[in-house]
C-alpha cells in the first residue's frame, strides 16, 4: 500500500479540489470525484446519529440506487441542523454537478450525485460560492486532471494532513481511498468524511457487503472522543475499469486493509492527540463484547488523561472495564501495558507505577478472564491540545 | 439548611478526624462516625462498579443487618484492587474498632462498623498506621468530641474544602451529612463516600427507601466525568434520639434536601470545574430517557469543552442528544442556553452566536418534543485544569 495516491489511484476516477470561498481562510474546500466508468455501482454507510445532516439525508437516498457517478464534497460548513431550506441547497448542490457534467457531455442526473459537508453545524452553506465553485471543479476536472491528492486536502478541517492510501492488487485492480476526521460513529465535530473507489467490476450487493464489513472492524472502532457526527460518511464508488472480477474475499480483504490504513491516520492525526493509544480486550464471552469493554476503556476520560501524562495508573483501568456492560471476572481480570503486566488476577504486579509509557504509542490490553473473543478499539490520550483546540471551535 | 454542621448536628452522633500517616503529606486521614443510639438503624447505597474495593464488600455485608454503630473511613488510599490481603485489611480495621469502642465500655461487634476508602486505586494500605490511628481516633472520640468538620476533612483527597450540610426540621429532628467527591456512579478517581445521620427514630426499611429515593435524584444526576469508582459509598446511620418518628413522605423530604444540598457542594468543587452546568431534558417520553439524554449531552467531551471555552455552539449538543438511545424528533428539537433559545425546531435562531455564557453557572436546556417528561443532571465543563489534575495524579 501506497499514501501518495488516493481516489484517483484505481482505473476510471478523476478527482480535484478548489477553493470556492465557503471557508473564510482561502483554503480548499471543495472536492469533486468523478466515476468515468464503465460501471457506476457504489455502496455508503452514514452516521447512526438520529440528527442527520443535509447531505447524510440526500446521499442515503441516492445510494438506495446503488449507482453513482460522481460526490461533491464540501468542508467550511457542515450544512446539518438547517432546516428544509439546507436540504434544498443539497439538492441544488447535486443539480448543478449534474447539469455541468451533463454540459460537458457525461448526461448525469442528481440522483446519480452523493453529497457530503463538514465544518461547523448549525449554519447554512454560501450557496452562491457554492454553485460558482460546482461549475470551476467541473470545468477542472473536464481539463483532464487526476488530483486525488488536491481532492483529499480540500475536505481537511482541523487535520493537519491530507489521508489517502492505494492497495494494489497483485491481479491488476486497485483500491484507493482518502478521509479525513478522527472517527467513524465516534467523533462529534470532527465528522468523517471517506471516499473510496475501484477499478474492479462489484456489483453494488459486493460493494455494500465489502464496505460494511471493513468499516465494522475499522472506522467503528475508532473512537476519540466517544460521540458521533451529524455527518459521518463512507461511500465507495466502482468503475469496474480494470475488468477483473474479485472474489468476495478479496474484495472483503482489500477493503479492509485501505479503511484500516485510514484508520490509522486519522488516529495519528486526531485532535490533540499526543499518544495513540491501542485498546484490546482479551477473554471476553463475545467479540460484541470485546469492543464494548474496549470502548468503555478507550473513552473513559481519567484513563485517558492519565496516558497523557504517561502515568502507569492501571487502577483507572479496572474502574472503567468495572462499568463495562459485559460479562467479566472481577478477581481474575489481568491489564497490561506495552506488554508488561501490571495488574494480575485484580492485584497489581511489583514494578507496577515505574512502567515507562512516555513513547507515542500505548497498547492497553486487558483480559477479562471469562472467554475467548477479543477486540481492538484505537483511540488518543486527553490532552491540553484537545481541550485547547476545541474550546475555541466556532468562535 | 446550614453549612456549618454535619454529622454531628443530629443528636446522639459523635465524630472526628485525625492524621494517623497514611497520608504522606501529613494532612488528616482518618475519620470516626460514631452512633450514641438509641437507636442504630442504618441504610447504604453503594457503587455499581462490578469491581468493587474492599471496604465496599466489607460494608455491603454489615449493612444487610440494617444496623451500624459506626463507620471508619481514611482517605489516602482505596483499598481496591487489593485481593483477599485487602479485603483482611478492611476486616481487621473493623475490628480494631470495635474493639476500642468495646473498651471504651460500648459493647460493639466488627459487624456493626462499616468501612470507608478513598484514594488511589491498587495499593495496600500502611496497616501499622491505620490500626494506631484507630486507636487514637476512638480515644479522643471518647473525650467528648463532637467535630463533624474534622470528620469531614479528613475524608478530601481532591477536593479543596470540606462538605457538609445540616437540615433542622420545625418538629425537632435533624438530618445531617458529610461528603467527598465529586459524583456518585459517575466519578471514577474521585470517589463519593458520604454519611448522613439523623437523630429521627426510623426503621431500616424507612431508612433505605428515603437514602434510595433520594441517591438516585442527586448522586445519581451528578456526572463529573461518567465513569463510576470502586469506592462510593452512602451511608445514612439513625440514632433515634430526638425521639420524633417522621413520616417517610418527611424523611423523603429532608434527605433528598440533604443529598441535593452535598451534591451542589461536590459539583462546584469537582476537579478543574470553571463552571458549573445544568442539563435539563425536557419533552421527553419518559423520565428515564429524560435521564439518559441529559446524561449524554452531560458527557459530551465537545459540549463540555465548548462550555470550558464560553462558547454557545449548540450544534454539540444537537450532535450529543442525537447519539442518545431515547426517543425524539429529530426536527423539533429546542436548545437554550441560560434561557435564551439557541436552537428551534433543530435549526439556529439569530444571535445564538452571541450569547453570553461567560458566567460560572451554565444552564442547557433541551426540549426532545416527544413527551411531557424531564430530569436535570449536573456536570461540569471540560478544562485544562481537568486535564492538570487527572494526568498527574499518581506519579
Amino acid at each position: 500500500m501506497v499514501r501518495t495516491q488516493g481516489v484517483t489511484a484505481p482505473a476510471g476516477f478523476r478527482a480535484t479540489g478548489i477553493a470556492a470561498g465557503i471557508k473564510a481562510s482561502g483554503a480548499t474546500d471543495l472536492a469533486l470525484v468523478f466515476n468515468e466508468g464503465p460501471d457506476y455501482a457504489a455502496a455508503g454507510v452514514f452516521t447512526r446519529n438520529k440528527v442527520q445532516a443535509a447531505p447524510v439525508l440526500w446521499s442515503q437516498q441516492v445510494l438506495t440506487t446503488g449507482r453513482l457517478r460522481a460526490v461533491i464534497l464540501n468542508s467550511g460548513g457542515a450544512n446539518a441542523c438547517t432546516g428544509p431550506g439546507g436540504f434544498q441547497d443539497t439538492h441544488a448542490t447535486a443539480e448543478a454537478v449534474a447539469a455541468a457534467l451533463s454540459d460537458w457531455g457525461t448526461e448525469t442526473g442528481a440522483i446519480e450525485v452523493a453529497v457530503c459537508s463538514t465544518g461547523l453545524i448549525g449554519d447554512r452553506l454560501p450557496m452562491n460560492k457554492v454553485l460558482a465553485g460546482v461549475s470551476e471543479i467541473v470545468h477542472e476536472l473536464a481539463g483532464g486532471l487526476t488530483g486525488g491528492e488536491e481532492a483529499a486536502r480540500a475536505i481537511m478541517t482541523t487535520d493537519t494532513v491530507p489521508k489517502q492510501v492505494a492497495l494494489h492488487h497483485p491481479d491488476k485492480w486497485t483500491v484507493g481511498g482518502m478521509a479525513k476526521g478522527a472517527g467513524m460513529l465516534a467523533p462529534s465535530l470532527a465528522t468523517m468524511l471517506c471516499v473510496i473507489t475501484t477499478d474492479a467490476v462489484a456489483a453494488p450487493e459486493a460493494l455494500d457487503r465489502a464496505l460494511r464489513h471493513a468499516a465494522a472492524r475499522t472506522f467503528d472502532r475508532l473512537d476519540v472522543d466517544g460521540a458521533s457526527s451529524t455527518n459521518d460518511t463512507v461511500l465507495l464508488l466502482s468503475s469496474g475499469a480494470s475488468e477483473i472480477t474479485p472474489t468476495q474475499d478479496e474484495l472483503d480483504a482489500a477493503l479492509l486493509a485501505v479503511c484500516d490504513d485510514l484508520c490509522a491516520q486519522m488516529q495519528a492525526d486526531a485532535e490533540g492527540v499526543t499518544k495513540r493509544v491501542a485498546v484490546t480486550v482479551t477473554g471476553a464471552a463475545t467479540e460484541d463484547e470485546a469492543v464494548v469493554a474496549a470502548r468503555v476503556i478507550a473513552r473513559d476520560s481519567l484513563v485517558k488523561t492519565a496516558l497523557f501524562g504517561s502515568d502507569p495508573n492501571w487502577g483507572r483501568v479496572l474502574a472503567a472495564v468495572g462499568m463495562a456492560p459485559v460479562a467479566l471476572n472481577a478477581d481474575r481480570i489481568t491489564v497490561a501495558f506495552n506488554g508488561f503486566p501490571v495488574c494480575v488476577d485484580s492485584v497489581g504486579t511489583p514494578g507496577a507505577r515505574e512502567v515507562d509509557l512516555s513513547g507515542e504509542d500505548i497498547v492497553v490490553t486487558v483480559d477479562l478472564a471469562v472467554g475467548a473473543a477479543t477486540a481492538t478499539i484505537r483511540t488518543t490520550d486527553l490532552s491540553h491540545g484537545y481541550v485547547e483546540e476545541n474550546s475555541a471551535y466556532s468562535s
